[in-house]
């Protein structure tokens, strides 16, 4: 193969360069724990029931194959398995999210990986190899974007997440660089995602990761077979970038020119609520006005959220449609809502998004109290930055802000953190033992001959 | 279900709404014929050895199931099935096209229909509404871009393409309204497919109706086990209108208003060359200059192809790439190579596209004479315009132009020339008896019990 040109071309050469070795600790220690927090929503999803059409349409739709998709016993064909588990990671909106690329990354990466891996028998440092590849593409993709495709209605995770699960994929399968290339070219052709189930609250955002995930394990089939995509598929002027973000300009060359360099895996940030990511810092914010200034339901005048121009648009805006949630996956994306429930409960989990919770009069109660105020926050080094100013029916003005939510780079959750939460969300669909195995199978995956620890995701079920 | 309010609930309410009886005849008549010729564009493809990694792809992403592929003698799932048959229908770029819309209709439409209609065990009647539903759906969401998605990078046959093929698949499936409109809100974030495959002549192309077709195929059984899709779809805020032709207005409105009124599956053009549709007004302009005025290769001193801004961008300009196509593919795109080949040939059919046609150097010389010169023809009535003005070695100038493309349903082809096509194409493939045996068994498929007539096609396969 020449010289790598394109943007793709230095894709697949970086895949090719990335021996076991060059891989810095730290960025395998990141990936891995997000690989476990990762497992851990996909279990809580399932325990709770959500999604649970797309492991019936994907078992209906054929076959069965290598690879274990959560909460099936037999093995499903790889393309299937990775549908049903990239939806099932982000079903709770429960996942990572990296902050300057807006990317729910882990969801599409994980399950192509996932799939991919068992499908080419691979080894656990195979698999970690395979992670950081798609994480380090889908994120830079993205960056490249500016956080812009949601202002054009696209939702990033999908339509930027088919490259990083495509070449998570085509890592495992071994394609050369020619073919890898392939196959990020093919995969331009299945971006897809868009943000329209704002509108209605309808389900289809967990669906856009697991069809990344999908469309990858066919993108990289199809390469695999001999099917070419163009090698000019990011930066054409007829590729991703022209069609998906017309009329503006993004910085491509840029995000990788520093590839194998810079690491973007230890920038993507865990998930301390099951909420849109723009409700978390003015929550905590609001918590910590709580804890600091003994603030309790019976206190609040009203709120005032502070957010930026596209958490407002997400969590806040329209306001009367965010005051009283439709349904439970309305309710991650109302902010007022969010913070009526920390107010009344001292805490926001996975339940505090069932029917009955978003019904509970006290909390609506205070959330018809919020209203918001837009601010201009730095688009970096601010991390999803947010905050409240609350005044109280003492007449005071309490104000706090968090420049970086909890649990990116800048304000980091400790791994025992993360790992406390995958047990909290596996324990939902698994027996204490299998949590506890399946635990110290991810965390020692890097020196593990082969991932056949990952079975144990096949007898997941709700626990009664 | 409440009065439709949405476009996706209106093309609900249409499909639910269109009872066999309901079907003009000359609108199944045509369907037919479409059916007919997209068949033989298959059977076609699959003999000259096309986009073979398809199938082998689609046979090992796992599982047999109801679904006729196209040259495998077991059946296969249905979405994989219909990834095959919609690749293979394209892979000439000899299938129809809708003129308005600019999009292939059929190739993704057939594909999912055959598909779905295999598994839920249809009539022919079935297939035939359900075809006429698809076709009505793609042609319209097209024409409501007025043909702009190609400025943006974006293949309509893909991005259109995928509503018609969810519309046809969700009626075979007997999806009521609701869920109906859901499958279609679910596609919309299933739409994918680039024109950046042109920077390199790679193949993408023909994977686009094939991956609207299977994602036609997931969407539908997703929708059918509970998933949910925004209705606002396509004309939201954050929708497919909004997203994928962002800052330009549609009149989407306008065109379902008429739903069931006016139909658009007579207006679908077939196709007499085995090339993108902006080479044949003035492929057939050039061929009248040569029978009413005896032209022939000597007597040429140069060519101006005459051709509007689109037809340009697709199939002259950059005109250097154009004067000598790297790939077989590549010449579909090229109207000089076109040009050259009907002077020294006298026809243009898929013999015209194999490696050793596309380096005939007495092409190449008369190709290298052609130059261009765009014109501002009409958006409508006329349809894919075109022309040749050839100054002759003598000294004359001899100017020809078609307002209307062969094939049109201002133009037509005459039905006997169809079926003659379909018989060309069949014939590559499988033996005298079985292509009059599935010509008739399509002919007369509005009459038919049931698909069992198409397992004809899986004993298809090069004819030696």
């Amino acid at each position: 193969m020449r010289a790598p040109v394109t943007s793709a071309q230095q894709l697949a050469a970086f895949a090719a360069g990335l021996s076991d070795a060059g891989l810095p600790a730290d960025v395998s220690e990141q990936a891995l724990l997000h690989l476990l927090e990762t497992l851990g929503c996909g279990l809580a999803a399932l325990a709770l029931g959500e999604v649970t059409f797309v492991l019936s349409a994907a078992i209906e739709a054929g076959g069965t194959g290598p690879a274990t998709a959560i909460g099936s016993r037999d093995g499903l064909p790889a393309a299937g398995a990775a549908l049903v588990n990239g939806t099932l990671f982000h079903a709770l909106d429960f996942d990572d999210t990296h902050p300057d690329s807006v990317v729910h990354v882990s969801a599409a990466v994980v399950a192509a990986a996932l799939a991919a891996g068992e499908a080419a028998g691979s080894s656990g440092a195979g698999l970690v190899r395979a992670l950081v590849i798609g994480n380090e593409t889908s994120a830079r993709i993205g960056m490249a974007a500016g956080g812009r495709f949601h202002a054009r209605g696209f939702h990033p995770t999908g339509v930027c997440g088919v490259f990083g699960a495509t070449a998570a994929a085509a890592s495992l399968r071994g394609l050369d660089e020619e073919r890898f290339t392939h196959a990020l070219g093919i995969a331009g052709s299945m971006a897809g995602g868009l943000f329209e189930f704002l509108a209605d609250g309808t389900k289809t955002k967990p669906l856009h990761p697991g069809w990344a995930a999908h469309a990858a394990l066919m993108a990289v089939g199809l390469a695999a077979h001999g099917a070419t995509g163009p090698a000019t598929v990011l930066e054409g002027s007829r590729g991703f970038f022209a069609a998906y973000l017309h009329g503006e300009d993004h910085d491509l060359e840029a995000q990788l020119a520093d590839l194998g360099a810079r690491w973007e895996t230890p920038q993507m940030a865990f998930k301390p609520y099951p909420a849109c990511h723009y409700i978390h810092a003015p929550l905590d914010a609001l918590a910590s006005l709580m804890r600091d200034h003994g603030l309790g339901p019976q206190d609040v005048e009203g709120i005032v959220a502070l957010s930026d121009e596209t958490g407002v648009g997400l969590v806040l805006h329209p306001l009367a449609d965010k005051l009283r949630p439709r349904t439970a996956y309305d309710a991650k994306f109302s902010l007022p809502y969010c913070l009526g429930a920390m107010l009344v409960h001292g805490r926001v989990n996975v339940g505090s998004f069932t029917a009955e919770a978003i019904a509970d009069p006290a909390v609506l109660e205070l959330a018809a109290r919020v209203t918001y105020e837009q601010k201009d926050y730095a688009a970096a080094p601010d991390a999803f930055p947010g905050g409240v100013r609350v005044t109280t029916r003492d007449g005071r003005t309490l104000e706090a802000e968090l420049r970086h939510q909890r649990g990116g780079a800048q304000n980091p959750m400790a791994a025992a953190e993360i790992i406390a939460k995958f047990e909290a969300g596996a324990e939902l669909a698994l027996p204490g033992e299998r949590v506890a195995e399946l635990r110290d199978a991810v965390r020692g995956l890097d020196n593990g001959p082969d991932l056949r620890a990952l079975a144990v995701l096949r007898g997941a079920g709700p626990r009664s």
